[in-house]
């Protein structure tokens, strides 16, 4: 079968979403053509406005069309630690623990392979960011934990550990819930390495 | 965590996609901010364009923006044959099969008790169509397999046999590749009483 012209357009533009394939968004497609067209219409200008307005954060570099995203903005938040992440999404996921001191988005990881040196990553803003901040004792590096992501940490602390801060990676170990024969063989040596005494 | 109002309007806004919930619009929001923001456009103005310029296939009455959908508009296609189907999504499915027919779409099923009769669902237009159709030998009823499906196919088959054509429903039997064990009775039933004899 084939659809008109516009309805093909449709489907090949919703592929870019992440997740979705040729059938899904067939699907998404013609439900909203069937079923929503006021809430199609709501989403185009919804991406519109979003594509065009937002930009980053000037103080930790995550999106937010304002100056300061909610984040920074937020004055009950611990000036003393700051977590530093590879994307707008890993924000997300810090937050969802509980986390409530600040950020600093990097852009991506070190690659200097594919041109990502320092500069490219925002290394000298993140410097910036740390010298402005008084009350700043510990930095948290939050970067995925991948060979970029754990060369990038090490860069990183190597640069802040002798401005005097209080430097820190999260743990690796076993993810909880999981079970232990489908652990692989580096995590496991890492919770072994990192293993901690029981109370009484 | 929270999002700044555009982020937040677009991440709302991604959620009437079927399928997709609060954690994928999210995912879906930010990923395009960060990493795709002309596809973003693109699927903006794709969505405007289809849901203001897409009406219905005069003939068949689904979804297209041509007065004739690429269906009806095919030269190539079977005239003698006539499918009925509840949805523009449903000629996608049966056209899937290998069909080159011609389609009819009504817009649903009977439901008295919600006020959708035989007007509402599209009736007098597919009488229309086929007391124009010259060639129809053929119609075949690919309603829903529910009540509601088969009351709107035992309907259109009480207005089109007295006009002297053949009317057939989709056979209803067991899925390919299921487990017998996982059939509900109702289906198996169908099944036994629509057994076939095998060639020796």
């Amino acid at each position: 079968m084939s659809f008109s012209p516009l309805i093909r357009q449709l489907i090949d533009a919703l592929r870019i979403l992440p997740g979705v394939g040729q059938k899904s968004a067939q699907r998404m497609a013609l439900q909203m053509l069937e079923r929503d067209r006021s809430g199609g219409m709501r989403l185009a200008s919804a991406l519109q406005q979003a594509m065009e307005g937002v930009g980053h954060c000037t103080q930790c570099r995550t999106l937010s069309e304002d100056a300061l995203c909610p984040q920074c903005a937020d004055p009950r938040r611990d000036d003393t630690v700051l977590c530093i992440v590879q994307s707008p999404m890993d924000v997300f996921a810090v937050d969802q623990t509980g986390f409530r001191g600040r950020y600093f988005v990097l852009k991506g990881h070190l690659s200097p392979l594919d041109g990502q040196g320092p500069e490219a990553i925002g290394i000298p803003a993140l410097l910036a960011r740390v010298e402005g901040a008084e009350a700043l004792r510990e930095v948290i590096l939050a970067t995925n934990p991948t060979v970029e992501g754990e060369a990038t940490a090490h860069y990183i602390s190597q640069l802040l550990i002798p401005r005097g801060l209080i430097v820190s990676r999260l743990a690796h170990g076993i993810p909880l819930g999981g079970e232990l024969d489908l652990v692989d063989g580096g995590t496991l040596a890492h919770a072994f390495a990192g293993r901690k005494p029981m109370g009484g």
